[in-house]
């Protein structure tokens, strides 16, 4: 398994492209509208946010998807299209708008929209920029601009594309996706397209979707918030020409674990970027009795306002570590946990047995002050283990937050 | 039932104090060490922490109240005395010595103790201050001195009295509290102490408290942290003389509900000073099919950070009011819900039957700039009710917990 250049475009048959159109209005040099399709029918699948308030788009694209097919996906940022009493018509009319752009049907459609909630869609611009935003490419320019016109207040975008050998030939997945706020667990978590060339059935691509997902995007935490909008995604045209993936085969393993590789680094790099994030914080827990405990307690780590703040600032704090792990409701015994910190630089044991060593605090302030910082857990009470991923508290959320609407 | 001037010392036979010992060792002039007693003794009771981590403290405390008395409180501010190999060694110690100094048994005492957790306390700091802390005085400034030893980021004393009349008697009670950060529900969310000369047996005391605690400070959150160290008591010396409370009678009433108000009052000025807040966030959800419904909702609502910073923002972005209702996990139909936010200044209704509503930004920002802000949100689904108290996420809380140990 190899990573490649290029996103959604990379596997055999994909076109795309992102364009302004306007429902960003306060910002004419934002991409709003993107536009992924492909030469041949895919099996497709996706998942949703598990918020009981769910906007328009998931519902029509959960009609569109019951017959397990699709050809394309369109979706615009600046405007959740949720909670209007227009929402589901303009929803529809989205699908039936890519449609006519690229002569196809409305159903063949995956359709999804971020940003905010309650606003109404200015459908006319979408009108408007959907002729150009099927002015779609095969190149890497093509997923570049499907991959920026689905940024909120994302600071970078997010794509990626792996190659893999199934059967003697090369499969190739891409994906873009975007993160930042109101990123969290259930599902969705935030908007992820995934293209692939595989040979796979709309059965084993569901099945391997609905494994990925959990140990990966909803793994995530960011505010603890789940949008209404949430949405991944993943339509498969078998034109790379493996042998069909029908059950659960050595084909079908290497699928799954590309699809696993290309969704987690997606999600570690929708954690690093989360709203203000200074940087990633990664929490594994090790040795637990369950790997149910072992992400109860790592996802309250990474989700503690106090630990993210505490990270912000560079503190190793490692009692509001054993703190957050108290209240997560999972089981494990306080007196056995040890805790560490490490980053690129070093790592550092501030606790042993639920007790706190004595520890550098220069090097320890040192270690914390990386991009990427790792929280070790250890609960000696068994052999599962998980792996969550959030971002510091900054100064820089609030004021991200504190004024986004208007 | 009228609010009169003092707090743990309004109630008859109770004397406070409160002195520097020398447990915020950075800060000479703060208060660290507080002491509580009563003239006769109490029957008491006692609500802990739900966090599976509880602080040595409050093991030494469950202990000494199994008989369901106690003469009064030793507590601490500036440790935690948490997750140290010494930790309930030096809690039982303080005990010993707040019992040496009054001539009272270690048993009588409640101990508790706030601030950093995984520090060894400075247990000489408390040996060499407790014969002070013992200079106990029945006028208001023995409370207001208890009341301060026990602030760690609290930007304001919490103390309050209420008179009611029970039996032809007056009846008495007064309380201090910490709260500010680590505030979540699940009991326990601070420390408080309430006192009163109430002539109630241990068994109602207890029932009156754990009737209390849910709907007052257990609807508090500020960022979801549950500490470990959170505490809830009451000592009642049966001195106003009032016929003895033994069963849920007219005085019981009288009681439960002047108990009610004070924790009321105190929850909520814990969550107007919530770490970093701005302004105290109220919301209050109608006609639910349930109380543990509308508490689910209410709680999401006052715990979403991005709703908390769009409170900072004085921005009406109902939009994520909705969607914090959607992932509390509390059954409810989005297209019957009415939300409007209200203050001092005015009200603005932001959206019925689940969609948005055209409304003056303007105004809404003035209702919103309020110290008081109130999310009225209604579900046309029952008769039920809860109100659920918070604060708005500011720059300010991410600064204190980006930087609270070092």
């Amino acid at each position: 398994m190899k990573q490649i250049p290029g996103g959604v475009t990379a596997p055999k048959g994909f076109r795309a492209w992102g364009v302004h159109c306007g429902v960003k209005s306060k910002k004419a040099d934002k991409k709003d509208l993107a536009l992924i399709l492909s030469d041949q029918e895919c099996a497709a699948a996706a998942v949703y946010t598990m918020n009981r308030v769910k906007a328009a788009p998931l519902y029509v694209t959960m009609e569109h998807l019951e017959d397990g097919t699709a050809w394309g996906v369109a979706a615009n940022s600046g405007n959740a299209n949720a909670c209007c009493p227009m929402s589901h018509e303009y929803a529809e009319e989205m699908a039936r708008l890519a449609a006519r752009a690229t002569g196809r049907a409305p159903a063949d459609f995956v359709v999804a929209s971020t940003g905010v909630i309650g606003q109404t869609l200015n459908i006319a611009a979408i009108r408007a920029g959907m002729p150009a935003a099927a002015g779609l490419t095969a190149g890497p320019e093509g997923s570049d601009a499907a991959a920026r016109a689905i940024m909120t207040t994302d600071t970078v975008k997010k794509e990626l594309a792996l190659a893999c050998s199934i059967g003697g030939r090369t499969v190739t997945l891409g994906a873009i996706a975007k993160g930042s706020g109101m990123i969290h667990p259930n599902m969705g978590t935030m908007l992820c397209f995934v293209t692939t060339d595989c040979a796979i059935t709309r059965e084993m691509l569901s099945e391997a979707l609905r494994e990925v997902v959990p140990r990966t995007f909803n793994r995530v935490t960011v505010d603890g918030d789940t949008s209404t909008n949430d949405m991944c995604a993943v339509l498969a045209n078998g034109m790379a020409g493996n042998p069909l993936i029908e059950w659960k085969d050595d084909g079908y393993t290497v699928f799954l674990k590309a699809l696993r590789q290309l969704c987690q680094e997606l999600a570690r790099a929708i954690a690093g970027d989360g709203e203000g994030a200074s940087r990633l914080i990664t929490c594994a827990v090790r040795e637990a009795r369950s790997e149910e405990s072992a992400e109860r307690l790592a996802k309250a780590v990474v989700g503690s306002p106090l630990v993210k703040a505490a990270m912000f600032g560079a503190d190793a704090n490692w009692g509001r570590v054993l703190c957050a792990m108290g209240y997560s409701k999972a089981p494990f015994r306080p007196e056995y946990v040890d805790i560490s910190f490490s980053s690129a630089v070093g790592a550092v044991a501030v606790c042993r047995g639920g007790m706190g060593l004595d520890f550098d605090e220069e090097a320890a302030r040192s270690i914390l002050s990386q991009d990427e910082v790792v929280i070790d857990v250890h609960l000696h009470e068994g052999e599962h283990e998980a792996t969550c991923w959030g971002c510091d508290l900054t100064y820089e959320y609030v004021k991200i937050n504190g004024d986004y609407r208007t």
